[in-house]
């Protein structure tokens, strides 16, 4: 059994979906971030990096997006969420994942969590204001060039859908103008019309 | 034929080590970061996001060191450089480079890059000032409890190992007190007497 920690809001939004989508028995647990929950000792005994999400399994904890995402997709490969014969489609689905992980979030993280870089309240702010400047930057990036259409990678629904989705939830609150970004706009509709993705999305408001 | 775009003193120095490590055959393209060329016409219509590395197949070109060190250790099965048929255990290694590339290699930008996220003169310096907390904090938790030892993943050698071996060369410039993390700096010797290593060290200081 698969035990997913999800703090709402967050990128755990991705696994969730993912889980979902490939069909897994799987339980979940809420970590309350307002509570700063993620930095207790309870929870940093199951991942010491004080984040969400993590993923407990059979054989111990797993944690970071990109590597559960491809973690639920070769453990359900009945469920088609990544091209898992063909390394050159997998990197490809991965180079999506790692851009977004590593830069699209962490360009938006600098919204809240600026503390993460510097201890200067100035700074902080500096950094509030830039969001979305770069946030936006990485949207039209993916609107222009990275977004295959109808789904991320072309005709094949892949593991790299419930990911953008997530972080297409804060485009709004990072400052994006959303008429900049239309297809990632009707991507986050088609999404959001999804059984599996309804269904999450009110399990985490639950 | 695989071709690397590298720039010296990059992350694409891991990518570099396990390209010679799986015993790929390639050619690389070394870009000129000082003078700004990963920005130019030219390698952006390699890589639109405009930094190394990339790395061109026959089929297109990959990005995102993570993808791509998998994308090697896939190809190339025979060099065992990554836990291919066990799920679990492979995603152990990606979530390890994923947290360099999100988080480590993120907070070391932050030193150098850190018009990424801001536009103000004094908050790129109080970034600046925050790295060897930052890079010194994520390095802790390396050391205590992310590296097995003697390989990143334990016994094994994997495609965690030259990327650690490359966030790594950056201690130094960082601030960090090396005295706080002697299996890093004992990883980072072992990784440098690799025959592998050192041919990549020579060719990219050419």
């Amino acid at each position: 059994m698969l035990r997913l920690y999800f703090g709402a809001n967050t990128c755990s939004l991705a696994s969730h979906i993912a889980l979902e989508d490939a069909g897994a028995d799987y339980t979940t647990v809420r970590i309350d971030m307002r509570a700063n929950e993620q930095r207790q000792p309870d929870y940093l005994a199951i991942n010491p990096k004080g984040r969400v999400p993590a993923l407990a399994t059979d054989r111990g904890v797993l944690t970071e997006t990109p590597a559960m995402l491809a973690f639920i997709a070769q453990s359900f490969p009945q469920a088609g969420l990544a091209p898992l014969d063909d390394p050159f489609a997998f990197a490809a689905v991965q180079a999506f994942n790692s851009y977004l992980c590593s830069t699209v979030h962490v360009a938006h993280a600098h919204r809240a969590r600026g503390s993460r870089w510097a201890d200067d309240e100035a700074a902080i702010a500096a950094m509030q204001r830039f969001v979305p400047r770069s946030v936006g930057a990485c949207f039209d990036l993916i609107e222009a060039q990275m977004l295959k259409g109808p789904w991320v990678m072309g005709d094949a629904y892949t593991i790299c859908d419930p990911y953008l989705f997530t972080v297409s939830q804060w485009l709004e609150i990072d400052g994006v103008d959303l008429a900049a970004v239309p297809r990632v706009v009707d991507h986050r509709r088609r999404m959001s019309e999804r059984a599996a993705v309804r269904k999450v999305i009110a399990a985490t408001l639950g």
